[in-house]
């Protein structure tokens, strides 16, 4: 099987662990079963994350599919850390919606892993929260995408009136011809006069031929050379692949599932999904009832004879709520304003430990083997002091080996790097300045092979 | 009025805001009321601890007052930070329980403040939650004091039937003479009978001739000489002043105090006195009913729809409870092993922002014009870059200037210390070595005046 993993954009739905740069399917909640490997480079913890999760799924149930991650940049590295070098990452220039983001991938796959055009690709979200047959169902999809023309959806069976999904109903007209009705989210009453007719959920997963959406995307945006679409992506119209291609189309048959799923978008349906109360140094007494703590920070948290909340700790903040209420952080979240706090990056993560007027205060973790880009900062010093590891620097051209207890200082327009030997390194990294942005950074061509 | 406040232990039941080095007393959670200045050498928040509330409302009600602190040396820094070097400050060498404590407070008082012996003095803890008219009972005592000899104590009028506190009765005895009944602390039934048969609350707040006091230390203790019993402190007996002089005593008389009177030792009583609902980065939504939040963090914290909670973040740690259970805390934060992440300072504070096993990171804070003891390490090498502020380091006898951006090494063994200019000085500190603690300190003399 082929299949591209559409894997969203960052959310403050579950802040404080999701932020800026990390989205939710990289928030690691969900305990790995005993005897699966951890998969990826990051420091084993014994929790996966939802990203993780479907990849180790499809890796059971299939373990030769052809897995392609369609995404922002912003996440590459995260996907690298949590799934290893392996995975086939596209990457979207910039945000289009989902079918210049489908039509991208589709001609990545074809273009530059050279897929032949006569195969079948299915396409999903990368953080739905499902039992294994799920990617059962996508296998059935496939072989059935191979041997038609068009499109097969994912029809899932409906296991309450929900207003937040699509519906979708197959009929017949009145000359004997199958066809179905998409119907917009509903409320509860129309959902469930939907259910009683048959209608299923659509679950946002497609297959088709690759030749089925390289035709779409020559008719509908000019061309379909991967190389092309990349360079004129920013150009392309927004527009959801079910408006421009779904709804429209005639040849079009369904796969039901009828198993676990859920969307574990907001902290009460991600919490259901947790195995445990509590993720991290966390205390709880006896006295407290569907408490679900996590605590991402290095100090301890104390929770006491609390009943339906949430609470959450990273280095971005710390959240304490009601369950129900636990859907209407967005706006609260959007008035926050403040740096970056965590990263996953390419080389290992950084974490701001203080932020000061003219100074910010980063401990730096480099990965085994990993390096940093060549770089430097205009209105900004730099000093490193490594706590732990060993490695090398280079600055300006001249490099160094370092250990715990050495100090490197980069003025501001200074080339910089550092590349950590084979038990990584990490440092502590003082920004002096009094203009400090993440986005004062010019890169270099590393200095040597 | 001459005063004696006894600043008592660490305590964890205000856990994370206190700690083993911040009592409770130093938090900073009253909002000051508007137009009277800041105490201290503390940065102006806007909110005032409990030992600064107490201090301001003696000085308003007499401005001429004496003021004396008993504590124990951890608190000295605290003390001066909060209330500024005007106040004396008598240092118990240990802990020995009250009577010892009022006893060499008494001698500091006559010895080395040279307070005549036929002057009066009042003792009271330094964290009663009460109104302004509680320190003209004060002086009250105090003149009550001076005109008789023995003891003048303080009768609260209890406004419940509290099992937490002792009681006392006046009585008569056969031949008409009064006298007093202690009680100690009852059940809330027998607590409701003391109420009606007109017992009030021991306060635990005594005024006396200093020569009153000075008699029974020499008789219970061989002396009376401040330097003396500074020497032999840590032989002395633990008893409480209640044990060993108030109970035995026949020359008692009370001043009653009908006013509001609260201790602030549990998270319950210290969050009914809190003016508003929050100090810190703090959002609620409106579905939040009585919680309250303290956020000592420099991360922002949001709080959706609880009830009857209180949620509480210090460096330390992260506190989320129901009111009510706030009182059971205690067990669980012993069970909590770890460095101290901060502590005030003579010369400003610290804070821990990261612990490794062989690293530790701190953000060092000076006051202007301030200096840290000069000391060394055995176990540790240290490296300081500074932030903001200037000042100048002395390394082994060899003193420089510094400002931002500037790095001092400091390997194992060498001497050390750093000297604030006028605006302070802020730096960070690592710490490098795999026994890392904060007894391994050995302090020398100050190389130069």
């Amino acid at each position: 099987m082929h299949i591209i993993l559409l894997s969203g954009g960052s959310g403050k739905r579950l802040w404080p662990l999701s932020n800026d740069t990390r989205s939710k399917q990289f928030i690691k909640i969900f305990r790995r079963p005993e005897g699966s490997p951890p998969l990826g480079k990051d420091e084993d913890t014994g929790y996966e994350s939802m990203v993780q999760r479907v990849y180790r799924q499809i890796r059971s149930v299939d373990p030769d599919a052809t897995v392609m991650i369609a995404t922002a940049k912003s996440q590459v590295s995260s996907i690298h850390n949590q799934l290893g070098d392996g995975v086939s990452v596209s990457v979207e220039p910039c945000r289009r919606d989902t079918f210049p983001a489908i039509a991208i991938a589709t001609a990545y796959l074809h273009d530059v892993i050279k897929v032949p055009a006569d195969e079948a690709v299915v396409v999903c979200p990368v953080d739905p929260y499902v039992e294994d047959s799920y990617f059962q169902c996508l296998q059935e999809m496939c072989r059935k995408a191979e041997k038609q023309d068009g499109l097969v959806l994912m029809g899932i069976q409906p296991t309450y009136p929900s207003e937040k999904y699509g519906y979708i109903l197959a009929r017949e007209d009145s000359e004997g011809h199958s066809f179905f009705e998409f119907k917009e989210k509903p409320d509860a009453e129309t959902a469930k006069k939907y259910i009683e007719e048959g209608c299923l959920w659509n679950g946002g997963v497609f297959a088709y031929k690759l030749s089925y959406v390289l035709e779409k995307s020559r008719e509908l945006m000019g061309t379909n050379s991967y190389y092309q679409l990349y360079g004129n992506y920013s150009k392309l119209k927004k527009i959801s692949f079910d408006y421009a291609v779904v709804e429209n189309e005639k040849k079009l048959s369904i796969v039901k599932y009828n198993g676990e799923w859920k969307d574990l978008g907001t902290w009460n349906t991600l919490t259901e999904a947790m195995e445990g109360s509590y993720v991290g140094d966390v205390r709880m007494n006896d006295k407290c009832e569907n408490v679900h703590a996590i605590n991402e920070m290095s100090v301890p948290m104390l929770v006491m004879g609390c009943k339906n909340i949430v609470v959450s700790a990273s280095p971005e903040g710390i959240l304490v709520s009601d369950m129900d209420q636990s859907s209407y952080i967005k706006p609260y979240v959007d008035d926050i304003k403040q740096q970056i706090r965590f990263a996953e990056k390419s080389w290992g993560r950084y974490l701001v430990l203080d932020v000061e007027k003219k100074s910010m205060t980063v401990k730096v973790i480099l990965n085994p083997g990993h390096k940093m880009n060549y770089h430097s900062h205009e209105r900004r010093d730099e000093i490193w002091t490594v706590i732990s590891g060993s490695g090398h620097t280079i600055v300006d051209g001249m490099e160094q080996p370092v250990k715990p207890g050495d100090v490197v200082t980069m003025a501001a327009g200074c080339k910089h790097t550092v590349i950590a030997g084979d038990k990584g390194l990490q440092m502590i990294e003082v920004q002096l300045g009094s203009d400090i942005s993440v986005s004062d950074k010019k890169k270099y061509e590393f200095p040597y092979k």
